[in-house]
């Protein structure tokens, strides 16, 4: 294992309660009430279908960020808030705000010792930088779908990666909280490691279901990641 | 302006005296003794002929990591140095290990406080990442012309750094110790900041001649660079 790809939504930060934090600041200022968590988790929601249109060619290769506008466009307008297009410009950069889980910065500054440490999210480049800027996520790289228009979880993004860092893909391990994003890259031969988020939706969200052996590694959080490969 | 592109060969480390080092190390111990300053010369020399057959279509996208061991093979085959493969994948990461200018990360740091800074160089990602680590240079991302396909001068290289920080090309300001790399930023649309490196070519090497107004701003090295930009 040379190195570790992170996957960033709900992995290394907590978009949710980032985004809920955001919108409510955003309803502060205008006087306005609304089921704010209900919101953030209905743009959320938005995101997988509008990326599967991209996958399946409906659309033309479109980032996140513009991705992330038209939900909140939609969102806004179904919730009869009118804003302008500056205001729709700040708050769709909240997502550029996201704050990391409390172990994210000290277990990443831990591997990067031992590894190569990249991004490999669906989030576009621009994005991912201002966002570890932001949150002080010390990357050696910043890698994402948007270099190989193709969105994870299609193969050509895993690939692609372990092409860009000049490794083998089985020298590359993808880190993630989702099971789906892990089982693709296992289909496209890198090595995975799951890390519990469970409150990536919320005290009441799910729990994912993971089988033992399914991955190579299962953590409870960096720190647990770190101190599992030795770094 | 909102973001700084670096060019690295030269405008960030001091690829000379690294190389010569390394080539050095290599033939202690070996106990060969060649001009290894002449060898860095045409190693170096050998690379923008090669990068020009690429940029002619007269070779497919080729690494620079591939093109430096074309050359490098070329260059021991003259020197009548026999050498294992493994011995010159070492020597040729050289180009990973090179060391930075004195002000360098100094400069970098102080300038990353106040803008996105980034390398815009031929080098490959992986080189540039590896380089990155080595030599602790704090990047906020790490862009490659191996992301365009299109080495510079292209104008591609140039247009893709701006597309994928997503800013304007005049929000974006090439970084160089090469007036013709700032040349043809400037032709793209980008503004330019030449940083003398009298030392690039070693004690004897000519100095640029650059006009006066010709580049946004001249700086005598990263750290009169920050001053000049307020970082």
């Amino acid at each position: 294992m040379k190195a570790l790809a992170f996957d960033v939504f709900g992995t290394v930060v907590d978009w949710r309660s980032s985004i809920i934090a955001e919108l409510a600041a955003f309803g502060n200022t205008r006087g306005l009430q609304r089921d704010w968590p209900a919101f953030a988790d209905a743009w959320r929601a938005g995101y997988a279908p509008a990326m599967d249109r991209v996958r399946r060619g409906e659309l033309p290769w479109t980032r996140i960020d513009d991705l992330h506008r038209q939900i909140l466009v939609s969102l806004l307008t179904e919730a009869g808030i009118e804003a302008g297009d500056d205001e729709v410009d700040h708050l769709n950069r909240a997502w550029h705000r996201l704050n990391p889980w409390p172990d994210a910065v000290a277990g990443l500054t831990r591997l990067k010792d031992r590894f190569v440490i990249t991004t490999l999210s669906n989030g576009n480049l621009s994005l991912l930088t201002s966002m570890a800027k932001h949150a002080g996520l010390p990357w050696d790289c910043v890698i994402s779908a948007e270099l190989f228009r193709h969105y994870k979880p299609d193969p050509e993004a895993y690939l692609g990666c372990a092409e860009l860092l000049d490794v083998a893909p089985g020298e590359l391990t993808l880190v993630a909280a989702h099971p789906s994003d892990l089982r693709a890259a296992q289909a496209a031969g890198l090595g995975t490691a799951y890390v519990a988020r469970p409150r990536e939706h919320g005290p009441h969200g799910e729990l994912h279901v993971v089988e033992p052996g399914e991955f190579d590694v299962v953590a409870t959080d960096f720190l647990d990641l770190a101190d599992q490969l030795g770094a």
